[in-house]
């Protein structure tokens, strides 16, 4: 069973996933965030793990990834979804392959919608939405190569067809919640959970007057060369 | 196996934890925020679970407790240490004694240092810490009847003796962090790991110029009546 630890940005509200192996002690991250890297490093280090990966669910528009700056310090290689549109990823997975951790495999699962890359994360019993399927809600999809139809069919024929005990690990939380259940959310999510049509979902994103995202500008630029220079430098 | 779901009070950087069996459908809450508290019961009733009781690790100096306010509306029991000396507590807990859920039990530590009452709770092989033992750091030891001597203690005899693999689970950490264990702590953490002698940790705690605690006047005697109205009546 591999092992996650969680681990929070609190000035982007931001998940990042660290995962590993016991045994190889192999590890990957999951969404980092650059201001975040010396704390992520020192935990690699503290628990003895040789970083094997960095693996991003989309290119992030709220936050700079830290992926560049890891790859450039532990050379190790990051990997995108395949239709994420980017130059910058040594590895573009398609729906359906994997990444090796250990003796196990992280299953990339193409779910586009709120970007038109986005890619889900599976491993064990545990997936790594991103900002495809939050607890309770769903990423915007106004931008991007967003589309409204691509998440409700993400979520409905991709993920909530999954075991419902499957845990789920997304991207950010605003309230203080951590992980959820595909049980839980194909129940209880109010956008995307049973009860609600593909045409509702449609409209209710089409009438979301949702706010520019404030670091959209800095962020989006700066993923699509998969993050920038360290601040600290 | 109990189920545990981690929530994050963003305002006061504190960590409520949900306990919960999935077969009796029994939950328990240990260290609820008042202001979180329509949150939490939200998630009960969710999951469809069946609150029986309230824990607390210790009478909080940083925020107010939900405990009083959740034992009006469920009827639930309240739980202290029999050493956190208020008189709200439904049942004081002695240092080996349990609480039951579904067919485990949580098991009370007496872990005094960060105050006189401090316990921690152990169920399966995770340990909520409160503020006793954080990761990579300790509660402080300055007021409320704190001593250094007895952190030293706690930690060293009563949590670093558990299996290595055994989970910690703390009240709060300031750096996004939000699990660790028993065996990363005794060997990494700074102020009370491996090679920290008791005199050297004590001298440290005595160096230490901690602010006052700027929710304290509000916190703690409010916390010593299990708590104060919810603001939002």
């Amino acid at each position: 069973m591999i092992k996650t630890r969680q681990l929070f940005d609190q000035e982007t509200w931001t998940f990042t996933y660290l995962l590993f192996d016991d045994e190889s002690k192999e590890a990957i991250f999951i969404d980092p965030v650059l201001e975040q890297m010396e704390r992520d490093l020192s935990l690699i280090d503290r628990l003895n793990l040789k970083l094997i990966a960095v693996l991003e669910t989309h290119v992030h528009a709220d936050h700079v990834t830290s992926a560049n700056e890891i790859r450039k310090i532990t050379g190790v290689k990051v990997y995108y979804g395949s239709k994420s549109g980017i130059d910058c990823a040594d590895v573009l997975l398609d729906d359906g392959d994997h990444v090796k951790i250990g003796n196990e495999f992280i299953i990339a699962i193409h779910t586009p919608g709120h970007t038109v890359g986005c890619t889900t994360y599976l491993v064990d019993n545990k997936l790594f939405t991103g900002d495809t399927l939050f607890i309770g809600g769903t990423g915007r999809t106004d931008f991007q190569g967003g589309s409204a139809n691509s998440t409700y069919e993400s979520c409905r024929k991709k993920l909530f067809t999954l075991p419902d005990d499957t845990l789920i690990y997304p991207a950010h939380n605003y309230k203080g919640l951590t992980i959820s259940t595909v049980g839980e959310e194909r129940k209880w999510n109010p956008n995307v959970g049973d009860g609600i049509t593909k045409e509702k979902f449609i409209e209710n994103e089409k009438n979301k007057n949702r706010p520019y995202p404030h670091r959209f500008d800095i962020a989006v630029p700066a993923n699509m060369e998969c993050g920038s220079d360290s601040p600290n430098k």
